[in-house]
């Protein structure tokens, strides 16, 4: 059994197959963790992780807060509206300034691309993405694995579509590096305006068709629209996206009865999928959530012991 | 000694008396866990209740905190301001999310009447009901019912008037359900237009005259000018209420000396009650907000329990 | 060896030499705890701990949050945005109503001075003042200090010239009652309009000349320009200030290669030190932070114990 050797995480492509394995089956002690009468181990009893969240986000933030609790760290939020960013201060004065308190992990949302990366060389601390920019946010495409695994039983040779607005995703760039790497073949699919232009730099197949994409597939993930990062010039009109690029009733009958549908979340129904469809594809939606608890546990833990590797070699 | 059966705490109305005696009986031993050098025991150790507020109320949420904290449960504050509530989310899809990372019990506020009960129907976790419109606010009401058993001795035949802006307040009802059941006699005082229209529905009695309120009872509950509530048309100026609702030096000679005032806080001095018996009144007020927090944490473990009594059966 | 016996922590200028240094011990060994693998004590385990926060500060708030958690204790942060101010409450009021939660110790920060000793006379809890209007920041002149005599090895007879708002800053208040108190000779420099009048009821030389004031240190403290408190009428204009009262490459020349420079944080660079130096001042800057939570630490831990002796006496 391998160890983990990383300080940071900080996107899924530059992990080997083997590390990405290595966070799926870690995650799935974590999971049973959250399933006991005592959900609480003291694996990082004593560490201190930081939630350092330039752009608002309850969810990932809340998942993170909760994993690194039940993992008994000391956990401190702090959210740029409510700090001293106001004073004029640069984010990488915020990052030392926190780290001067011993900081062990901090988990790092920004708007910018690469500034996960940006921030990880230049702190002593470990760094996890949870989310930056259009680049990349790794945890949310190892739970997606995590999930698809847990559901299909395997990752190989799997047929992944992610379907939407792809070229501003970063959940779609991660879940391109993830997936390709565990032997999943992935195709992205959405609009032409919404589509990466040099598709060819990614290990996937890139389509407009929505038919396409659903009728090979084993999975499919549909993202969500983000109205706040989308020109409008993009797509002609929201109604018009809804029609051609959502989930409902009629394109439904291309996917076969063993495929599943997943979502990143908080999903607008009727948007990006039909309310119809709810009862059925929802339960999947919040095991993604529970998974994604999971596998922030997981990292949190990987990225902890690593660094102890590091201190005693 | 009774079991606590009950999964959700959503209200008065639906518990037994020996339910409620439970509630009290309980917080009694809670209360002088916080009287300890060591105010902390290990209940709730791995437990996770999350505090759902829809709207903003930093006193409840803080009592419902800390009560969590001190029986070292893991506690995560999710309020709607800083939700993804912006996205569209609904309060049913929030709840599933969060359930989705194994929470143990729900505390929700909301300014809908029944939302509470609205969730309850729909999660595994428990609910407890921490104040939702006009229907009830039910750990206020044992609290208040929690302090009167304390200062005078029994809830039995004690005469309690509540006074104020009745037809919009939870307390109010709250207390209705839980001190008539517990064998008090209730009645509920305010101008004709913020009475309830067809008060024969609650056991109580009811009047517009502060005189015979304040005449008959052994304790007095002034409730809080909800101006926010309050379309203005129902009273014709604030000042007027003022004059014959608060309790002033004048009607104060009404009470007898061995009656007692209390008031769910925060009070608005001079408006509810004149500033000049704030001396006097202030003390129990607080016995109030420190009787508050040993009812939650009654609350919070009972819950608690009757969910492993569930499990194991 | 002697024992603390203070209750509260409101300003250096009631402490003894002893007392300071007292602290300054005790923050050596707390800072050792931070640079543990397992940066956790169960010195304050069952207390709670209450930041009660009038203004915001999400920097001090952090310090006291993070040194009461490696301390063990509960804590919950209150600010003045989220409370029930809005409801017409008095900063009193707010404080009754959590003390009756049985706090242990309140950290106070609030906009007007002598905020923290009227809390801390209607009150049984213990009052930290972290930062009251132009009186005292008690906890940074301590930090300051304990950074000094880390770095320099003493602080008596040590030269400290304290730079820049003189008159509206509680940093240098705070530090001019503890400096001179531990022997060293504390000199306050800045413009005319904003130096106290009255200098001669401090222990310390004024003068409006940097270059007498760097050329005489061991230390200097550059203080923050604070624009939000200071009429536009006292300086002539920022860019007249930077020039005449900011370190730049020019008077830096004037400081001995062995003195130190120091800054509460966090810095306007190019407005209190120009950004050339960054690099070389940085580093005693973010030790600064260090020690504050070290710092801090100790006087949470300090005042908990005192509490105790009187409580066992």
């Amino acid at each position: 059994m391998e160890h983990w050797q990383r300080k940071h995480l900080l996107g899924l492509k530059d992990l080997t197959r083997s590390e990405i394995e290595l966070v799926l089956d870690s995650a799935k002690s974590f999971k049973e963790i959250s399933q006991r009468q005592v959900k609480k181990v003291p694996a990082l009893r004593g560490k201190t992780v930081v939630n350092l969240f330039f752009e608002p986000s309850t969810r990932t933030r809340t998942s993170f807060e909760l994993a690194a609790k039940r993992l008994s760290a000391d956990v401190i939020n702090f959210s740029s509206s409510a700090s001293s960013m106001v004073k004029g201060e640069s984010i990488l004065d915020t990052l030392k300034n926190l780290e001067a308190y011993s900081v062990d992990i901090f988990v790092v949302r920004h708007e910018f691309s690469t500034s996960a990366l940006y921030l990880s060389e230049h702190t002593k601390a470990s760094v996890v993405n949870a989310g930056d920019g259009q680049d990349e946010h790794p945890t949310q495409a190892l739970l997606d694995m995590f999930t698809l695994k847990e559901k299909l039983g395997r990752l190989e040779r799997l047929k992944v579509s992610v379907i939407g607005d792809i070229i501003h995703s970063r959940v779609a760039r991660s879940n391109v590096w993830g997936l390709s790497k565990a032997g999943a073949e992935v195709t992205l699919c959405g609009p032409k305006t919404l589509l990466p232009k040099y598709s060819e730099r990614f290990p996937c197949k890139v389509t407009d068709s929505v038919k396409e994409a659903l009728k090979s597939a084993d999975a499919v993930i549909m993202l969500r629209i983000q109205e706040e990062r989308m020109g409008r010039q993009l797509i002609s009109s929201q109604r018009e996206y809804v029609r051609y690029f959502s989930l409902n009733k009629e394109n439904v009958k291309y996917l076969s009865p063993e495929s599943v549908v997943m979502h990143p979340g908080p999903v607008n129904w009727d948007a990006e999928i039909a309310s119809c469809l709810k009862e059925k594809i929802q339960p999947l939606i919040l095991t993604q959530v529970t998974n994604g608890l999971a596998v922030r546990m997981a990292v949190l833990y990987l990225l902890s012991e690593g660094k102890k590797y590091e201190i005693t070699d």
